[in-house]
């Protein structure tokens, strides 16, 4: 870990435990949880930090000669029927990807359609702003994961984090970690709007909130994963958490790469073009 | 109203009555209210358009030489921060503005910060996609106006709606209308979205769904307001329901030319400087 990001990291540190001490807090409602104690956001986001040594040239792990059991088959456009989500989802279990990714208007088809099979119906909540309240993103998680969710792919708050407010990040993402009762959570930075310090800080405190995967990109905001990227989230959040490549993955070689960075899941819509290549050898 | 525009509302009316029939919407949980009596949806339906003899050549009123009293502030940038929000509720205060317009992550915020002017802070809710699960748009509703929102502008269920699953949409709508207590909502249709008959589809549902507003578009999907579609919406509601045309209008000109067509409110982020022109009799 570069010095630079470690200075950043102690600034997030020390900005949230100052918001924690401010006056402006006591008004915020209360989580279950211990995170209102510094001292343990502050060692949670060292022992990140720590395990950070030995992560410059980190090695991906063996990539899967199919790439399908990594994938999670993506369809958001707000214009999609329920034919086009009956599609993905056959598609879903014939080439038997991770899970079929939709909008949670859809949860109940989707759980209903995948029934039997290995692949998860997993939704997003808050999309793809990032701007509802955290009351909404934690009663949409809520409603999903009680409806059969098995993963919630959150968007953080973008202008809180963009405005230093870091207290509010981590408890809006704190609460709808609550809320999916132990269903992994990803955390969207939307990489494509942040600077440097940003992602690093919004990585910091994805990991913080206890998020399972931080993942780059709502594919509606202008921009995609990229492997820089890849590398300097890896960097933060150490080698345990999950990472989600999504946005513009839409080739064999292009989901290697983001693995080899040190990406866990893709997210794609061009999925089944990804595999079939990936298949044939050709990616 | 043409004959184009009567039969499709009488398909409208008629698929709503086979839905509402059919077996599967016994799953669909019950909503207070009457709507499920296809009676009283039909009633609805040609009440408006009965109306609507009267529509063809409709004269909008009065126009207002100041146009601020009509125009929603609008700030909806997942980026905005803070400082952002505290600039729009300042220029809206100074310039009178109908309202503060914000995702419902700022709605704390936008009470305080215009309390003791006639300014409302109102939300969006399911933005921008409409693909929330409408349990999640009546919480995020019900949770924006405990805080103090004064307006709930919602997105439709574009795709429910492209699927002509109209049951589906007006039960979303109805849920958010009913979770808003008496507070006016409004339905986006999306426009850029829509075919013809969408347009009319969506009109309809969302005046049947008792919602006060139809609204045309969200800034995100591509397209924004035309005179076209004011004159058709209103063509559709009759003329007592409100509608706001919303997306690109940005000079005082676009703004009388769509009150002009019919519309009631503008929603904007040029707003300063329509207000600006309009005042100084460039508009």
């Amino acid at each position: 870990m570069s010095t630079e990001t470690e200075l950043l990291l102690e600034q997030v540190t020390e900005q949230v435990r100052n918001r924690l001490r401010s006056q402006r807090l006591t008004s915020v409602p209360s989580v279950t949880g211990t995170w209102q104690d510094p001292a343990e956001l502050r060692m949670c986001l060292a022992a990140g930090a720590q395990r950070l040594g030995t992560l410059d040239g980190h090695e991906a792990g063996p990539i899967p000669q199919n790439l399908a059991s990594i994938i999670d088959h993506t369809l958001l456009k707000p214009t999609a029927t329920r034919k086009d989500l009956e599609k993905l989802c056959r598609e879903a279990r014939d080439y038997k990807f991770a899970s079929v990714c939709v909008n949670t208007t859809w949860i109940d088809l989707a759980v209903k359609l995948l029934k039997g099979s290995t692949v998860m119906p997993i939704c997003v909540v808050g999309f793809p702003l990032g701007a509802a309240s955290t009351a909404a993103k934690a009663c949409e998680t809520r409603d999903a994961v009680r409806r059969g969710a098995a993963e919630i792919d959150m968007v953080i708050n973008i202008g809180a984090l963009k405005g230093r407010d870091y207290d509010q990040v981590l408890q809006d993402i704190r609460e709808v970690v609550a809320a999916a009762r132990g269903r992994p959570v990803k955390v969207i930075l939307e990489t494509a709007m942040l600077n440097r310090e940003e992602k690093i800080a919004g990585s910091a405190l994805s990991k913080a909130a206890g998020a399972a995967f931080v993942k780059t990109s709502t594919g509606f905001g202008g921009g995609g994963a990229t492997v820089e990227d890849i590398r300097l989230i890896r960097s933060v959040v150490g080698p345990a958490m999950g990472i989600k490549a999504s946005g513009g993955v839409g080739s064999a070689r292009a989901a290697k790469n983001m693995l080899q960075a040190g990406a866990t899941r893709i997210g794609a819509s061009a999925s089944v073009a990804i595999v079939t290549e990936s298949m044939a050898g050709r990616g």
